[in-house]
């Protein structure tokens, strides 16, 4: 919670819920980052806050742009983003959205199949390529399915295969999984993709990238290492696989660039018991999982919460949103306490919600307004 | 898939993804349902299509409506829906919106707890109430949790306090699990209330009405039981364990009013393999988890879907939505099979798609837009 956030919360007494994010938050975030990794190109992944003025404070400091889709192209190019730093990282694309964003400058796109590299031979001819590489990741609290990215053998041709079609087979792209915490994943996945780059020259092919992702973590419950070990443990994997031979860096993050940014203040509106002889009490907030949490999904991001009666005697509670749908529930089994004291009409601040919140919200679900949330 | 569906989508050509609802066949279900079980009061529940088109369509037809939220209220009274006919059904309420439903003149008004009582004393004086108790609730695909309701015994406690409260305790309310295809937890859970009514009967509180809930299914991939079965089952029940003295019955039907009114459009973006050596593929589309197919959470709710090659031979899939989302695959366990012939481009119907689909999409996650929904 920044003081600038604080103030504006007192002062200004916003409708909840209300997600408040704080632009300096993410300037620090994107400056230290940047400190820390001096040989690496940040490319913000815009789905993480895709507020306007988010982008248009990036774009101030220099920041590049992942971006999903073509509304995330157009909207990053509306805060005047330079198309020359957009990427068009959707391994799943559209060819009418290729051929639009190729058509507005940009010449970067990911891919992880040969039917996506023959769209992008046809719409977007001469650019620049990765291929998301597919990697164990153990260790990411939101881990990563199998849905991006093949075998590195699969890479291999298909990096080939890019360059026959035309493309610029630029380099290789992964995935740690998001808010990894396992420092050591780095290194085995940079090592796959060092091996990849050898492969290839054999081949013919000089790879000149690689894309690290995302997957720097926002601080939630559970302790999280400093940003300077990442760094240090991604640099070392790189020193260590690539030795002077540096290619490119791009890197992606979202939710270590704009989680910590962001505070939202939700009220009470009942707490209750199902029996008299239940300890346990469920409290009703009015968010929930349709109005912007959705990474409670299978409670797998797990919120810090502020409340007005910090400090007094907890217990045990289950928390759930507003919604008459039952599966509209925050907390059940990660065994969260909240002060006794805490009633009906209370404010509570949920932190570190900045990043992959606001834009998950459901359009009226139950009738209610996707989260209202304001840049100050 | 209706002529009219079929006709639409053959001479619009609309982009996709699109949703189209045929409100003739949301007509033909309420007049079915309300043929096969005319001495329920049908309220709809709003929630599952909140098309103001649905709506209006229900009204004219003399349907009453369950709603979720101030905003729910809101929308079925500027679609002419009389005050008297509304129920504000979600047991967690904000005060200040139990006063504006009171003040629309919403005069029904569901509870669970003692904390939502003393709000409804306060802010809905005289209004009839009913307590929603906890059922067990196996064989729904939908199941519900614990976050509704309350013991039976404390409902008969808090129905007394009602009465001492000056509010009208006027029923009881359960819900056995959205898409409830075992028939016979309805006689369990009606049972549960006909004691509930005797009990209270001895401490001088004459209860009149039951409140079914939904729980009447859709036709999804799994076949259900017919509606007619679903009827005679509830009247059986009924008729089981209240005899002659049948109290005012409630149903609130939202699935099995809106499901199989609607057709969503999809376009396939992608098909691709993780590996050569891999026999099954990845069909990405054009709509995913985040865009309107939420209740493939978990793969719940198991669409059925038609192809352009029907009929030929198929092989398994994976099917999986458009965003950057690792948690956006549709179906990955489900055992879906799709024609080999199937290509990208190629158009895909995700069959009854009424219910449950638009309201929960994203205002615009990874840069997409909401489902696009039109009513015919």
């Amino acid at each position: 919670m920044t003081e600038k956030i604080r103030r504006f919360l007192d002062e200004r007494r916003p409708a909840t819920p209300c997600l408040v994010v704080d632009l300096d938050v993410i300037e620090d975030n994107y400056s230290n980052l940047h400190r820390l990794l001096p040989a690496a190109k940040i490319f913000y992944a815009v789905k993480a806050n895709p507020m306007p003025d988010v982008v248009a404070r990036l774009n101030a400091l220099g920041s590049s742009f992942d971006t999903a889709s073509r509304g995330e192209i157009e909207l990053v190019l509306d805060q005047g983003a330079d198309p020359a730093n957009v990427s068009f990282g959707n391994t799943i694309k559209k060819e009418t959205d290729i051929a639009t964003a190729y058509a507005l400058g940009v010449r970067l796109f990911a891919f992880d199949s040969e039917a996506e590299l023959e769209k992008l031979a046809r719409s977007a001819p001469g650019s620049r390529v990765f291929c998301r590489v597919l990697v164990e990741c153990e260790g990411a609290e939101w881990p990563l399915s199998r849905k991006f990215g093949c075998t590195p053998q699969m890479a291999a041709d298909l990096m080939v295969k890019a360059r026959e079609k035309g493309l610029d087979p630029y380099g290789i792209s992964f995935h740690v999984g998001s808010q990894q915490t396992d420092l050591g994943q780095w290194d085995k996945a940079v090592g796959g993709v060092a091996s990849l780059f050898s492969i290839l020259r054999e081949r013919d092919v000089e790879l000149r990238m690689i894309n690290l992702g995302g997957g720097f973590p926002a601080k939630y419950r559970a302790d999280v290492p400093p940003l300077e070990a990442y760094a240090a443990a991604v640099m070392d994997a790189i020193y260590n696989h690539f030795g002077n031979a540096i290619p490119d860096i791009i890197i992606e993050p979202g939710r270590s660039m704009a989680g910590d940014a962001g505070i939202l203040q939700t009220e009470v509106v009942l707490i209750s018991k199902k029996d008299e002889a239940e300890d346990k009490r469920w409290i009703y907030l009015d968010v929930g999982k349709f109005s912007g949490l959705a990474e409670t999904m299978d409670e797998a991001i797990k919120y810090r919460l502020r409340t007005p009666h910090d400090g007094g005697a907890t217990a045990p509670v289950i928390l759930a949103g507003p919604t008459c749908d039952s599966a509209d529930i925050l907390y059940e089994k990660a065994s969260y306490e909240l002060p006794v004291d805490l009633k009906i009409g209370d404010k509570i601040e949920i932190l570190a919600t900045g990043a992959y919140t606001t834009s998950y919200s459901s359009v009226n679900f139950n009738g209610f307004a996707p989260l209202n949330t304001i840049c100050i």
